[in-house]
């Protein structure tokens, strides 16, 4: 069994934004040389997401209107986690869109459906976080 | 390590089904003769899920009134996504449910407590659609 | 490949509880042995969850008043799934907190960020439920 792990960084230059990280989970997969197996990205911090789905600007636009309905930012003083920060709306968003994606590696490529895109979600930015690319396999 | 792969195709007859899926796992698991790992089953589709959960009517009725409160189909303007199309409460709906289940293969089984149910989850229906099974372990 | 299970068994005092059970699976990927791979842990019930947030009470109230919003409790006749049961909100909440998480072994340890802490979700407490470990790799 082989296995790869890499962290990749980003710094989403607003509190909230979708980063389309499809092509380096790619450039991952090829450096792993792996062939047949399964592909774990997460996020490595509790306010912010991995999921897939559209590469698509309206649905964007719709998923930050919906999140902000379900679980709003403000005001801060909603959450008893804001008491010495004001991020409990970004733990609650992070849930709703999940931690995780795993994902099939089929002759040594993302074993997609046809739309299927990876992002990482960030729900509170502004500064330098990580995902995490494990993959196992042969 | 073994590794097997299938693509399940569901064509769905309404808008919204859920579909007990766990035969066809079963069988997967069989034919591909792993006895011990892990297998995933994902939508391939980002207007679909695959979760598990209750075979039980009721709470099924219960998930659609539920997923229509959190993100009604109805009136299709007020998504952004929906210039083109109208399935933008499909992709939240199928956020909500999750893409995917990651399930343990033990003794050539899937190892499932006692009321897991696996389901396709459909939200934009009426047409072929696929879920991917990959299997890996030994 | 090798590969690793337990289950790990828990009775909630309350209704709805949060129990860090992340020295749980430490322990269990010690006796495992397995230095690569990847770990999974799910509920085994329908109405529980596993979940990776962080430890902080504050937070943790913020869920429970969260998830009742999303999916009350009562009235208890709100919910189809409710004719013998009271418990369809627990499988609603368990929905959105998530079946299970996939997490990377490197080195011999849970590949975490800096705050990941793994977390039972009761929903439907009480009585004694389950958790499943799974450790595939090498």
């Amino acid at each position: 069994m082989k296995s790869y792990r890499k962290e990749l960084w980003y710094c989403a230059s607003q509190r909230r934004q979708l980063i389309n990280i499809t092509p380096q989970l790619t450039e991952c997969l090829r450096e792993s040389g792996i062939r047949e197996g399964l592909l774990l990205c997460n996020a490595m911090h509790i306010t912010a997401s991995v999921f897939i789905n559209d590469d698509e600007g309206g649905l964007h636009q719709d998923f930050e209107q919906w999140l902000e309905q379900l679980a709003p930012e403000k005001p801060y003083s909603r959450y008893r986690h804001n008491s010495y920060e004001d991020n409990a709306d970004a733990h609650l968003k992070r849930t709703i869109m999940g931690r995780e994606v795993v994902i099939a590696v089929t002759e040594g490529k993302l074993d997609f459906g046809p739309w299927e895109q990876v992002f990482y979600g960030e729900f509170d930015g502004m500064r330098k976080k990580r995902v995490l690319v494990k993959i196992i396999g042969a």
